[in-house]
């Protein structure tokens, strides 16, 4: 370890990706807070203790809220080391609290940026079909009926192609392109209940969650494709429904032009 | 609250049987042990707490091991209340911590006891296919090569029948009827990998988790039918399989002559 990450073994700036997996329960989110636990936090200070006291800022696709789980976050940092790649994985999770895991490490082209060079986002949102002690801490039980899984689906049909998805963005995040590119908004069941799997080049803020909440609302309408279709083209934040709780959300995985997924 | 469960209200006996649904990670186990959290304590101190501290003993179906979860545990207990047994649950539930419900209560005959009575208990067991921080909790994900379905299948269906399951047993616990009336013993996908689920009319100590152990190995073999009967046949543990860690490992449901499930 010392050898190969010591004070002496600087070199050239390098880029690295990871993936990396988190139970979101006991984060306060992605994002380095003062006095919070949380994973960007977590994992730069994993690599802080890797590299010799390198300050680094590690960069992540999605700043997941408090709450919100990922199973393939998509992660990046630049620092001098010559360690293999490969060999990231097993030494930060050694450092790392066993919620959160690198499950993958690989060598990036120079000025490669989790976020800015993802290409899509996939999230899934978990309802559970009624209340579960155990799968709680991963999915949400709304305490209200559910429309059928076939209400949900046509609800969500209208939401695949390039729209301005203002009505489903929440405040207080910085601005960004309220149009998005939808590649794919889909319902399964899942063992306790409905899955909602979602693709875009990106999200806005709380896009997710409040896509399922207004999905539910829709879903108990006499034409839920139409009740979303309203929601989307008005732009109106008030037309949307209440946002999802965040324990049923989880970033399942980033796509980069490079294949990572 | 105090009109219905004060001093005043005490009549004759009653006897409740409860469903109760737990998350063991932060368990010892069902059992009451001193100094220890255990599902057992927890109910016996909210009904304590809610009955005008009457000390009553709850008895569960299984005595699950730490780290070992429910859905659908059996409970009962004896008590003097004019509470009805509907208002047992959501009463209960305000005096418990959030990792362990009740999801069901109802008025009992004289004399039921929820492990004597007992006639089936599934269990449930999951592995994972890959390692995986969030199911992690709930599903076990073995460092070594899984068998095939079909594999793990073959290895489990000569489980189903009657038969001295004694060489599925580990040491400490007070002495049952080793021969067990197996009515299902079969292996399902689930999102994450595979699941072993297994009815029976009761099991020995660490019956389950040790059948997995032992299909693991056998999965791996030949002829898995003839490697599993090979060991059932023997009723020497030393020849079965590694017990698979507690976590995987949830108690479904228990069946009683009344229907409960």
């Amino acid at each position: 370890m010392g050898r190969l990450s010591g004070a002496g073994d600087v070199t050239a700036g390098r880029t690295f990706r990871l993936r990396v997996a988190y139970d979101g329960t006991e984060f306060h989110g992605w994002q380095v807070q003062p006095e919070r636990r949380t994973v960007q936090g977590e994992l730069e200070r994993a690599v802080r203790e890797l590299l010799a006291g390198q300050e680094v800022r590690v960069h992540g696709a999605g700043r997941t809220d408090a709450g919100v789980h990922a199973r393939g976050q998509g992660a990046s940092f630049a620092a001098d080391t010559r360690l293999p790649a490969s060999a990231l994985g097993p030494l930060l999770n050694r450092r790392l609290p066993a919620d959160v895991r690198v499950t993958d490490a690989v060598d990036a082209p120079p000025g490669f940026h989790a976020r800015h060079s993802a290409r899509e986002r996939h999230y899934a949102y978990r309802l559970l079909g009624a209340d579960d002690v155990l799968w709680s801490r991963y999915a949400w039980s709304p305490q209200r009926r559910l429309p059928t899984l076939s209400a949900l689906r046509e609800a969500c049909a209208p939401l695949v192609g390039t729209h301005d998805c203002s009505a489903f963005q929440s405040a207080g995040s910085s601005p960004v392109d309220p149009v998005c590119r939808i590649r794919r908004a889909d319902w399964e069941s899942w063992e306790f209940g409905m899955r909602f799997e979602v693709v875009a080049d990106h999200f806005l803020y709380r896009m997710v969650r409040t896509l399922v909440g207004t999905a539910l609302d829709a879903g108990e309408t006499r034409d839920p494709a139409r009740s979303m279709a309203e929601v989307l083209d008005s732009r109106d934040r008030t037309r949307a429904g209440v946002a999802a709780a965040a324990h049923g959300l989880c970033l399942e995985a980033v796509r980069y032009e490079e294949g990572m997924s």
